[in-house]
């Protein structure tokens, strides 16, 4: 194992706006090394880190030195989705009124579907300074991993990041994905494992073409990473064939066929 | 002046996906510990690094030791645009194949309205081996700096990412901007400046309302950031009263107004 060595020095640490108490930092897509520097320097100076399974938890050892520190993954946490939240919000402000210094460590960007700022809420609520260190959004790093640029001049000028964990028509849903096969942009789900044969339907008839190239790229930039060239309407049964599992994102657009 | 102290020793990098030849590394927002530490790595290790006004330019001398290396800023090229990157491309062969290991440094993301897959294949076609070191992209991290998070829980469920560099209805613009209205989620806009009452007025032509939350922000996450909240029907006004110069990425959606 490789004997950690401090990303960098101490006196930097007084301009990177890292405070005391709470910090959000945006883990990125998965590979250690695609955090920025000033979450990895957050990660060095914590006493406690909250984890998930996302972003380079399973490699924080080639970032910092973990010895010492207090690691918890709250994605582990023997409860269903709503209730972990709250124990994950539990244990910041449980961490942070006992002096310790607390990073939340969280995939990709902590605004992009990331609850961060119901985390960055839950701590002023209770007095607590936090701050948000924004990270690589895999929405757009892990198509770029498999060589799909999420835009490129003279094909596309908008692209879409859209959450596919409720499916189109679903009454919770905010998406109008009707409008979103319309605005001539580059379209990136991610959480939309579940629900793609819904969702490729649905922008289907709202009139995108069915031969709209299509990528698929599961657990990207990490050593498992895979992925799939396709088209819209081949979408679905693609990801079904090659048993897609989640995290994965997908990309419709011309970028796709690039 | 801080002594410039490697960001992560040898061993790493080995590991960390940096080929020889080029590398294209996004630079993230502006401040000088938003890029990657893999892009840190990129940097540490060139020895030529073509930069442009965006990213972590003004500071490099925080991240690396700069001596011994050369650094050329390509967007001070006496050349206009379209020149420049033609230019820019030239420089980038040119050093690749004296031998030197190139970084070219931008802003942002380099897939996110970088150019960064037209440099991809001027390589290719070069044969010069060329990797891509995801970046922080401003379109979500400057929001963010001022406290607008992207997306929030129960408020929106997508975003759109949209260059404002031509106006609505331009007969080069891909983007339907009336659709864009219409997805339900939050909208925002890089290099907008110049066009955005054109922008505002076709938004709301098209049915978003003039109440709808903005937010300003130039120069976002550096020592020049300023912010500005406003609503879709002041932002043109409030732009101009306040003489907001880019870089500057505007938001419209309800996540301007938490």
């Amino acid at each position: 194992m490789w004997d950690a060595t401090p990303v960098v020095e101490s006196p930097i640490m007084e301009s990177s706006n890292v405070v005391p108490g709470v910090t959000l930092v945006g883990g990125g897509p998965g590979a250690w090394d695609l955090i920025t520097v000033r979450g990895a320097n957050a990660l060095r100076e914590a006493d406690v880190i909250l984890t998930d399974h996302l972003g380079p938890t399973d490699q924080l050892d080639r970032l910092i030195d973990v010895a010492g520190k207090e690691i918890i993954d709250v994605s582990k946490l023997p409860y269903e989705r709503q209730v972990t939240q709250e124990r994950t919000n539990e244990l910041i402000v449980e961490h942070a009124r006992a002096g310790k210094k607390v990073v939340r460590l969280k995939g990709g960007d902590p605004y992009v579907f990331g609850r961060g700022f119901e985390e960055l809420q839950v701590c002023r609520e209770a007095g607590i300074p936090c701050d948000v260190v924004p990270g690589v959004t895999s929405a757009v790093s892990v198509p770029g991993a498999a060589g799909v640029p999420i835009t490129q001049r003279g094909v596309v000028h908008s692209f879409t990041v859209v959450s596919g964990h409720l499916p189109p028509g679903h009454r919770s849903s905010l998406v109008d994905w009707s409008a979103l096969a319309q605005t001539g942009g580059t379209i990136s789900v991610i959480m939309g494992v579940r629900h793609v044969r819904a969702i490729a339907d649905a922008l289907m008839a709202a009139g995108l073409g069915a031969g709209t190239p299509a990528a698929i790229i599961q657990e990207g930039t990490t050593a498992g990473q895979r992925s799939f060239r396709c088209t819209l309407g081949t979408l679905a049964d693609t990801m079904a064939a090659e048993d897609v599992q989640a995290p994965a994102v997908y990309v419709i657009g011309e970028v796709a066929g690039l």
